[in-house]
């Protein structure tokens, strides 16, 4: 799967900043296609570009500037509009993660899609959104279901790139460092075994082979590094020579 | 799978305006638990209430006010520090959407979850990082990484309700209508097949049949409503009558 991210369209934006806010979310998840309809304050805009900082040259240089929504999205073959409450309008809604699913699929079939973002106040007019093909809904709460424009952005940019990304979802950085192989760990079992028994930490005798087994568990259960398990054969040396030299 | 709602730790955090920004994102998603250790500008902060309007009494006035991040973790089983950095450091370092998967797991099961968000500037200390049990690093364009603390708050609680949220992916919403059934679209397909016969339309008659069944295609191929198939047998009607009056 690979194809061009969408293009997003902010349609008469109110404030710069939010112009400048709404480039630096779609830059920092790799999306750089913006089209403006009809700016509140015209084009260009000092305003958003203080705001967008690096993502000025890249994003905002590069943007679109059009008249109406049906100019902005011409050449796109689907268009999603990004709504924060119902309208009285039979059309599917879908969450950021369904529809960017479906703009993944578009996009590598070679079709080029867009998502309409409205204007700060109002939100976009039904006779815009009666032009998308889809809509799309954040799931929020619904007691305080405010998000501003950049924020909607931010998420619809996070979703494309999150689904595409080859990132493992979760991996162990080491620190100059390597895990520990089994009979290294194996070995730091024994040692910590024969000092503490020498010094009659299992005891009762009956309770022993339990708390052998406790200690075994506690070493396997850490994911422990080569150079945690130097650190802790360190520790328990350190502390027996202090124990008999004191 | 239930179970509350991590704790948002924000560490020495400096504008008083990120401090209500990230509220608010809390709120949106349905967080309600944020602890301060050491804001720069002290407790309460006019900045951060009038930024967070409406999360202001519901998050702001609960937030816990501590000096250090080992006080502000204290109650909590598993911690997970924001980094956008990698840090010199042995750690696993998670996804957003994989670091609140583990956390949904450890609510469920009964253990308070904190993530720790650091000042602006600078991110966490070394020191305040070493006491997490996992790092989360968002998947950002990495020619573009900067995302800022608000930002932050907000994916990770969008992930947090995500991963949670019962709403199907894609429903169609209906405005005061239903789908079609078959019958309705059949006889739409017959109503526009007998006029258009009427007028010639299927020429030459070697490509009638093909001609039809593309017509059938597209009929059904649209998520055609009660009311859309009322409109499209309205306008066919129309136009012939005007025709055969004109």
């Amino acid at each position: 799967m690979a194809g061009d991210p969408p293009v997003f369209v902010l349609v008469r934006p109110q404030m710069g900043e939010n112009i400048g806010a709404a480039a630096r979310a779609m830059l920092n998840f790799g999306l750089g296609r913006l089209r403006l309809v009809d700016p509140r304050d015209g084009w260009p805009n000092e305003r958003a570009v203080a705001m967008a900082s690096g993502a000025a040259g890249r994003v905002l240089d590069h943007a679109g500037l059009l008249a109406t929504v049906p100019e902005a999205i011409g050449d796109c073959a689907f268009t999603f509009a990004t709504t924060a409450r119902a309208r009285d309008m039979t059309k599917p809604v879908m969450t950021p993660e369904a529809a960017m699913a479906r703009a993944r699929a578009l996009a590598a079939a070679g079709h080029r899609v867009a998502v309409l973002f409205g204007p700060e106040r109002t939100g976009l007019e039904n006779a815009e959104i009666s032009r998308a093909n889809a809509l799309i809904s954040v799931p929020v709460n619904p007691d305080f279901p405010s998000i501003n424009l950049a924020q909607a952005v931010l998420l619809c940019a996070y979703e494309w790139r999150r689904q595409g990304d080859s990132a493992p979802p979760e991996r162990l950085a080491l620190a100059g460092t390597d895990l520990a192989p089994a009979i290294e760990v194996e070995r730091l079992g024994d040692h910590y075994e024969a000092r503490l028994e020498e010094a009659g930490f299992f005891f009762p005798p009956t309770k022993a082979a339990g708390m052998k087994q406790n200690l075994r568990n506690l070493w396997s259960r850490m994911p422990l590094t080569r150079a945690d398990v130097q650190t802790l054969h360190g520790i328990l040396r350190q502390i027996t020579r202090h124990r008999d030299s004191g």
